[in-house]
């Protein structure tokens, strides 16, 4: 049985109350929010702009997710975009698509966690659109400012390889809710990874300047750097024993416990919003961990022990 | 039997390639379009920023629409909210989702009428999103420049209310598409205008520095008069003798046939997408008509030979 629903008015009304509270992101290029046709931003210079989507049933499913988790890892997800160009988020749109029974009290457990997020980031959700589906889900557009954009198609041949963040944790985190592992604290810190994703918004800022090219990691190493090498024209070298060294203890001992290869679900295991970066190793900054190089060529290759094998693939939605 | 499908990768290659070829929109603001993380921007000034989501199933039928029709007015209902500012539009994003049948055919049907409506409202989409989902979705986010919005809270007591473009004929193509109605050349025109809406981009912009408020009807004059009433704390007076007279020929001469009320039509069906405005009478342009006026107090009332009746409710997507 589901609690009473109020009018579409209502529920925005609602929303408003929940983004616009105390604690909630402020902006000053934000000079109308929600209420009207459209927000009112002042903007000057360059800006980026970004459009995520979270599908229940796709990118989602509700057994393994409060609806918070929901809201707040859709608003990370959209969030680690701006992330990847270097960019200081300025503020957000959130569409949302709910399914009939949707209550108010599920709607205000959404539209908490994305408030969460958004504070984190410091991008308040200045409006956005709700409607009705079968499924729900969440589409969030950001906007950030940034003179000068990280973009996937400035890596140079010469470059060092960064890896900003975690791979690995929240894949792992995933495969261990999908087979009702048994939790210790390493796997639990996983499982948290996966629910509560961070996009990676002040290390971005400061890699401005320093790395040439980044990407943020949803489809683990191997396919996002794909898009990296072919964006600028480059091959892509990942190092295995850079790698694991890079990886988080919690995730080393994770993958030991449940017997799976932590090196493989860096490289194939998405949703941590990692960044990967090239840029000059003498400007590599200290949060981020080499893990490889570029060169001349084509495609993404793995070394390990002196031998290189070529990896590829990326996570597509729409393959079998 | 559906089509071979292509990877997520080749699939936005050839969006790219459809939204980007010779007669498509273009925009000096726009420094990085679609294949990064995010598209880079160069603004300045006021900017105003929208997103709307057409479902199917709760916007749109199939039955009815071709698809080139569904990514048309998908686009054209977001733009009316850059119409209803009084925004010049400068560019968009386009988040789809679709169902796992979805062909490259389909989808290519579908982006060619977000192609030609982002033409016609010379809005480049410089970017989106794919993903997959259960039934078809289009969510819109498209950004304008304006130094003077046009809001809904700016009406005053005294104002005179204009209506720019048509309302009812949407409302009537609709109606005699769901109960098959023998069509006549007025029933067809109505027909077209529910399957190709368009935003009146260039009216809003002309509205600037005349009317005080707007607000695009989407779901009819009353509805959305509730709107400007309650955001500007003011009364709204429609006459129904001139909201008569300011109805297309056409839509008259069709409802006479299908023995419906052109003036209901206006007062309670959407989608339409023109504009009610609220300005001082003596800066009404001519592309405006008069069809009632603001005062002190509060609500939406119709005035008819002199009598006076409150109208309410406006269509609420999760109300029966």
């Amino acid at each position: 049985v589901s609690a009473p629903k109020t009018s579409e008015f209502a529920r925005i009304a609602g929303i408003e109350r929940l983004l616009g509270g105390g604690r909630a992101a402020k902006s000053r290029a934000v000079e109308l929010g929600i209420g009207d046709d459209a927000a009112v931003l002042r903007l000057d210079g360059r800006a980026v702009w970004t459009v995520d989507a979270q599908v229940e049933g796709v990118h989602f499913l509700r057994r393994w997710l409060s609806l918070e988790d929901i809201g707040y890892r859709s608003f990370q997800a959209a969030a680690s975009d701006l992330a990847a160009m270097g960019a200081h988020p300025i503020c957000a749109l959130s569409s949302l698509a709910l399914p009939a029974r949707f209550t108010d009290a599920e709607l205000s457990s959404l539209v908490r966690g994305q408030s969460e997020a958004a504070r984190q980031c410091r991008c308040p959700v200045v409006g956005g659109n709700l409607s009705r589906a079968s499924e729900l889900s969440l589409t969030t557009t950001l906007l950030g400012r940034v003179e000068t954009p990280l973009l996937r198609s400035a890596a140079r041949a010469g470059d060092e390889l960064w890896l900003v963040g975690d791979v690995g944790s929240s894949g792992l985190g995933l495969h261990a809710l999908v087979h009702r592992s048994r939790k210790d604290r390493n796997i639990s810190a996983c499982i948290a990874r996966w629910r509560r994703p961070r996009a990676r918004i002040a290390e971005g800022e400061r890699l401005v300047g320093r790395a040439h090219a980044a990407i943020d990691l949803s489809d683990g190493l191997a396919g996002d750097a794909g898009h990296i090498a072919r964006a600028s024209r480059v091959r892509l070298v990942l190092v295995a024993e850079l790698i694991e060294s890079a990886l988080a203890s919690e995730l080393v001992a994770a993958a030991n416990r449940l017997g799976l290869s932590a090196l493989e679900l860096a490289l194939h295991a998405g949703e941590d919003y990692a960044l990967l970066c090239a840029g000059p190793a003498e400007l590599r900054p200290r949060f981020a961990r080499p893990v490889g190089h570029v060169e001349q060529g084509a495609g993404v290759w793995l070394e390990s022990c002196g031998r290189r094998k070529k990896l590829t693939g990326s996570f597509d939605h729409f393959s079998k």
